[in-house]
């Protein structure tokens, strides 16, 4: 059930009115098949009694990936994390890694895992992601490995970080795990670097559940990611240096197989929604959505906003709060950035000051709710409160009941 | 279809005759429920477009399976190589982890990612388990805990070592993989030490094709376990070394609850086919199997059987050859221990040759097939064939078609 527009701002729902949404409206994708498509697949999991281990379904989904995204492997893993911390192995790094703390905290975790020490990169204020010029001055002689990402499905510096990396002799690997289905210079994203790592979690376009999977034109090291990824002797392809599970099941494969069916679908209703946004806020000053490069391709899985107080009259904050007593469960992303979380804040102290484009994004993202359970009447009622936030500013500028604690995951799919 | 037994050396398989059986038998469970009973169950899953993240089929699981196990928290994880991780982070240890080569290499592995050095401990020869005397001088100032193995389901040594964990002030837990549904004391494996970790593989009596879950009892441990299970800040409980995404999904779960209501009865369906190879082995000098107590539950999920190449007149790895040409894919487990295994062997050379006890049972031992896919009457044609190889050693005595390769991972679906 939704209600009417707001008429004045005692109908705020953080006021005490009626929420504009009785069902809360989620970021995130949470794409599913439908039951009668995955019955069948899944039925079939049970006629083989084949559970896990590279089973049939992984194989296939390997292969059409590969196909997909034009590369030679897709190696399949149980989630994204578990995936950047074998690709770290599987390249054999050592020592540092240069990575932007504006991601999602998973990405220097598994470096950490790895027995690496991340050195954060701040990144560009407009296009959220790490630059070569940025990475250069970092590089030092404990280097081994440049972890770029492509934040929000955007690619990052790739060509300028491709030649870097070269020249320096360093590994190059990209967090790909907002870019299944995004494209740079029309080619996929899954063929840059040395790997691409991909997340297939629930709240992705291309969603198995849980689950992720690395991308390489090089045999030599599909052979090393494929000897981390099993544990057992059976496995062994190459010699490295650790070996863990990370196998994807079967059941993964089933969902992460239709999903890749579905992405195309995905992603265009995705962009209709995406498209609906960006006209209800074009008109509002100080609160810009996130722009995509039309001549490539993109899943539009996030819709990210940056709000300007100096010209919208709120902080992000406050449009968050006013938006969560709503139902429209926006989040702040990435909020603090990676290295202001423990352990990184407290094990490399230098960082913590050191990255102002990074705490400035912080402070001014918000993700709006987008995926399967939005539709673009939803999108039109979000925006007209946004433009009636917008043209109520002055009457809430100052009012202390805009000000407190923000929900940073108010429901947990993540 | 089965064939006829064996009436001479040359109806062996190994030497050219009929396989005794077309469709090979495997070691491991697999043990699934029916399609119509995960049906239900699964198709809930999409009703509530809840995949992931502690959903309500995890939380059930989490719930039962601390009842069964009477204890006060059960948290499920991804699958048991990276609860082991989990737990060792949740646990804050550093430096050495003392632990028996004679497990799945999965043990020491975990360690590894988790920053951590084993110390291999030999075993005894009877329980092939480690005992508090044999760990007592290993303990120096860099351990920081022990982590026992309670093999094929049989407890190590506990209560001896839970004493002594206590009075040097270490850190106990236990890799329970092997050990879901089994009793020490007529008390349940999961309520020792300060936390056991429990696999729920494809392979194992508790499935839930991938899976795993650590149990304790300490309220302050499971926090800490159920922050490092989940990257998320939202997640956040207590301040943890380092987070991962562990997370279970809830395809795991349903499968896993489905796995729970079957535990017992699937125990009682080994006993019959264990009991039924004890009594054909029985007569058999040099071909021993493993011995339960018989007033402490048990998953009897493994079959293992010590060759005594004097006694019976082959060694395991002729028998295993013998056994393999005929569709019998025993295993030779652990071959070696995990102390000849790289990185192990090469990161820690001053324990190759440092376990004899452990170096003979990767010798001696085997597992027959049992589980699902193998009937009472497919034992009693295994204990045939092995009475058969028994009755002509002395003519296959010194026949070099004996000796070769053997498979050590015949299908994968570990």
């Amino acid at each position: 059930m939704t209600l009417q527009p707001k008429r004045s701002v005692s109908d705020l729902a953080l006021f005490g009115g009626t929420p504009l949404f009785t069902e809360p409206k989620h970021v995130g994708q949470l794409y599913l098949p439908e039951w009668s498509r995955f019955e069948s697949s899944f039925q079939g999991i049970f006629d083989r009694g084949y559970f896990t281990n590279h089973g049939p379904l992984v194989r296939q989904l390997e292969e059409r990936l590969a196909g997909y995204l034009g590369v030679r492997h897709a190696v399949c893993m149980v989630n994204g994390t578990v995936a950047l911390m074998v690709a770290a192995k599987a390249l054999d790094l050592k020592g540092e890694v240069i990575v932007p703390a504006f991601t999602f905290i998973a990405t220097a975790q598994a470096l950490l895992w790895a027995g690496l020490d991340p050195v954060f990169c701040d990144v560009d204020p407009v296009t959220h992601t790490m630059t070569a010029e940025r990475v250069a001055p970092l590089i030092t002689d404990k280097t081994s490995a440049i972890l770029g990402v492509h934040l929000w499905g955007r690619p990052c510096d790739v060509l300028p970080l491709e030649s870097l990396a070269r020249d320096r002799g360093l590994a190059l690997f990209f967090d790909a795990a907002h870019a299944a289905g995004c494209s740079m210079g029309n080619r996929m994203i899954g063929g840059f670097g040395h790997m691409e790592i991909f997340s297939m979690h629930a709240t992705k376009a291309l969603s198995a559940g849980e689950g992720g999977f690395v991308t390489t034109d090089d045999d030599r090291l599909a052979d090393r990611l494929r000897t981390v990824r099993n544990f057992h002797l059976s496995e062994t392809f190459v010699k490295v240096p650790l070996r863990i599970n990370a196998k994807m099941s079967e059941a993964q494969a089933a969902l992460g197989l239709l999903g890749l069916e579905s992405l195309p679908a995905i992603s265009a209703a995705n962009k209709v929604l995406y498209d609906a946004y960006v006209r209800c806020l074009s008109p509002l000053d100080g609160l810009s959505p996130l722009l995509f490069d039309e001549h490539e391709a993109n899943n539009y899985q996030y819709m990210v906003v940056e709000v300007d107080k100096n010209l919208c009259g709120y902080t992000r904050d406050q449009v968050v709060r006013l938006l969560h007593a709503e139902g429209i469960l926006a989040r702040r992303y990435f909020t603090p950035g990676a290295h202001r979380i423990p352990p990184f804040c407290d094990r490399y102290p230098r960082f913590v000051e050191a990255l102002p484009v990074t705490d400035g994004l912080s402070e001014r993202l918000m993700q709006l709710p987008l995926g399967q359970g939005v539709s673009s009447g939803d999108v039109e009622k979000v925006g007209d409160l946004l433009s009636f936030l917008r043209e109520r500013r002055e009457i809430l500028e100052g009012d202390s009941r805009l000000d407190g604690d923000v929900l940073s995951h108010p429901r947990g799919t993540e």
